[in-house]
């Protein structure tokens, strides 16, 4: 990659030169040679009075294309489109795909896109509204309409010459919808199978009708699920009636599963990990506090909880050497089974009878970790202290703690999940803030049962 | 989802008595219309005698289709093979697509591998043998060799016609990988830029020659990164002298992509979250068992520290309240910076200068979120307790806490990957459990120094 990057750099030097010298002629070969990908690192590297430069170097389907690779979230977009001319801007929007154009758009205030939109043919401008129409997170929110598709009485040799037709356009041509006379999806074909045929061939007598669809509402997460078990490259996407209204192509569903992932992590730790590697340390702290501050006054619940035990800690401050133990090692526990709920409930959902299952796996497995802790737990205090009474306590507490910690770890994703939340929501650090009440809690229960037995013992 | 659901039990049970009646012909029918994966689905739903009925019916070919998709960590996949003919298991080995292939081996015993490989021919034998030398995390591991190759002075017409001999065993016919006499990659080809050329036109003379391609030894998420950027749906894989030996398609990086989500997530968590939903409980707590143990053992460490402040803790009990408060707080937050940092490390190699830039960065962030906390922890101890020394000492601790831990989460796993480990693996129990030690050792001390200001004021 190194070879790669050092090759990278000397171009975007020379680019730099034959933009700063006017040299026009050289710089579009140069660039235009390039991946789309590559145009678009060069793009981000320039300053704005060089990408005003290159706006009058390259037309805008030209821009457009490596508008295609721009990551969609970049926060600059909507400061490079207001440097365009609006005219520009619209012409290279609408060479776009849709729905990277849609997901440009949806990062821009009203009145721009309202701008925008009125410098387009009003076809492509009213196909554009309806894609902005969609839940950025569903089927629709990352469908494009610009697909190949055929009426299925053509044949195979007229279906590969009308594909020219497509390719300019199309954001894929490896898949050919195929529809009947009433406009509705009838099957599907690979460009792979259109090139085995005999020219001759009808597309109705070969195409694959065992057809697997996206509703244009489903969930991002499940068109991601579909492209796991099938291996597509593109899906197609139907309304409600049933009608062909767009393709989800695999690029779009590699950024879904990118970010299902980060909202998985980000959960779990309970911070927005996309948080930028350029925030300064004020901005990251103002992300980071709002939820250190709600747990801090979670956490205040218990330490109110502990000071009820003020009078059993005076007559036995032992105890409090291991309060971080027990509370530390729950909170390890309840971690550990949330992460492991909330990646299930990714997979699968989960029906009334599998949820008293799972509680019951969990309690089982909260039991067993509880009692091997309990025990080592016991014996390391024991021994240490020369106190079984003590060890008593403390393992005791431990299992019952870690148990406790446990259940809540699946039960409470697996709740939020029933009533209609995403899951991840319940992270890490509020599991194990909650478990640190249980476990003080029953700490102080189960020591001051004992207590007469262990202190001066 | 339901309906298609709904549609596919009715199909299997149609399947299922179709062989349960011995009726080939229509099962052969019905199941060879399905989607290869609900295939799958149907295989895998089946008793051991009805599988062995299968075999009988399906030739390998058709079984190596099915088996391409089957998700090759499957536990079951060498019991599948057992139960087939030998002939018959390598015959479907052979027909799959090689690296498909090289996946299954991978997780066969080196007898069979070897009992299986006799029976093919020793071209495709040795080139699975070659696949299976690989690192399985690598290009190598991930890559078939099954792709379409083109010497670069042949026309577009003869390349299409051509085309359909590879049709039948490439991986895919999407690229065209064009090379030179000496049989080096000089240039790819897209199936869609192929057919836009006129048909007499000389590939070289059009070919993309800017080429991206990833080494043999790169790591998968290396690869992953490229496919994210370029949108590809293949990627040439090249040795050290720079000969093509493979490709990479999308929908094994898809694997990757969620095998690395799923490995950073189990870091986070402390504990593999592939954990399988049928694993019983005592599978599933001796998995989560020694993590556990580990920082039990750590946190001993916590409570012989406390052990050695037992004479301030018997002065001042109160002190005991808020330990489970900082020491809550303070793992929360180094949890929050651990998560941020291991996600910067899987986007970005981070060099020495960039080391310590985001160091003192983590350190100003801690050290805000530290103060907030504290002012917030001081205010509410104050006021509760109408002890502000108290409040004093507790929001110093927390507002230290805070930052050392915010320090250790960016700092461990930064550490880990300069020295060549995963950064993944410093788990947030572990960073929490850390923290732990590092909180009551900076609350003990700080409350020693000005224990006589606040008991009994």
């Amino acid at each position: 990659m190194d070879e790669t990057e050092r090759k990278h750099s000397e171009k975007f030097d020379e680019l730099k030169t034959y933009l700063d010298n006017g040299d026009t002629f050289k710089f579009r070969k140069t660039y235009l040679d390039m991946h789309f990908y590559d145009q678009s690192t060069f793009y981000l590297s320039l300053k704005k009075d060089e990408r005003l430069k290159l706006y009058d170097i390259l037309r805008p389907n030209e821009m457009g294309d490596m508008f295609d690779t721009i990551e969609d979230e970049l926060p600059e977009i909507p400061e490079f489109l207001d440097e365009m001319d609006v005219k520009y801007a619209s012409k290279m929007l609408n060479y776009m795909y849709d729905d990277n154009a849609a997901d440009v758009l949806e990062h821009m205030d009203k009145t721009h896109v309202d701008q925008f939109l009125s410098e387009m043919p009003t076809s492509d401008a009213n196909n554009l509204r309806g894609l902005l129409h969609y839940d950025t997170e569903t089927a629709g929110g990352i469908m494009t309409t610009d697909f190949v598709q055929f009426d299925q009485e053509i044949t195979a040799g007229q279906a590969i010459k009308n594909l020219r037709q497509f390719a300019e356009t199309a954001e894929t041509i490896y898949y050919l919808y195929i529809l009947d006379e009433n406009k509705d999806l009838v099957g599907v074909m690979s460009l792979r199978d259109l090139i085995m045929q005999k020219s001759q061939t009808v597309l109705k007598t070969v195409m694959n009708t065992d057809l697997i669809t996206v509703n244009v509402d489903d969930e991002q997460a499940e068109v991601a699920q579909v492209f796991r078990s099938y291996e597509f490259l593109a899906c197609p996407v139907v309304d409600h009636s049933n009608k062909l209204v767009g393709i989800v192509t695999v690029d779009d569903v590699i950024e879904v599963i990118d970010d299902e992932a980060q909202q998985d992590y980000s959960g779990l730790a309970g911070v927005d990990v996309d948080e930028s590697i350029n925030d300064n340390p004020f901005k990251a702290a103002s992300k980071r506090l709002p939820w250190l501050i709600t747990l801090l006054l979670l956490s205040m619940i218990t330490a109110t909880l502990v000071n009820r035990y003020e009078g059993l800690l005076a007559q036995a401050s032992i105890l409090a050497v291991f309060i971080s133990t027990i509370t530390g090692t729950a909170g390890n526990a309840g971690t550990q089974s949330l992460a492991v709920a909330v990646r299930r409930l990714a997979i699968d959902e989960i029906d009334r009878s599998d949820f008293f299952k799972l509680l019951g796996k969990e309690l089982l497995t909260g039991l067993f970790t509880g009692v091997v802790t309990g025990v080592s737990i016991f014996l390391l205090v024991g021994f240490w202290k020369h106190n079984f009474v003590l060890g008593l306590v403390i393992g005791l507490a431990m299992c019952a703690a870690i148990t406790v910690a446990n259940v809540a770890g699946s039960f409470i994703p697996m709740l939020m999940s029933r009533l209609g939340f995403d899951p991840a929501v319940a992270s890490g650090p509020f599991i194990s803030t909650l478990s640190d009440l249980t476990s003080v809690l029953i700490y102080f229960s189960i020591a001051g049962m004992f207590l007469q037995y262990f202190v001066g013992s």
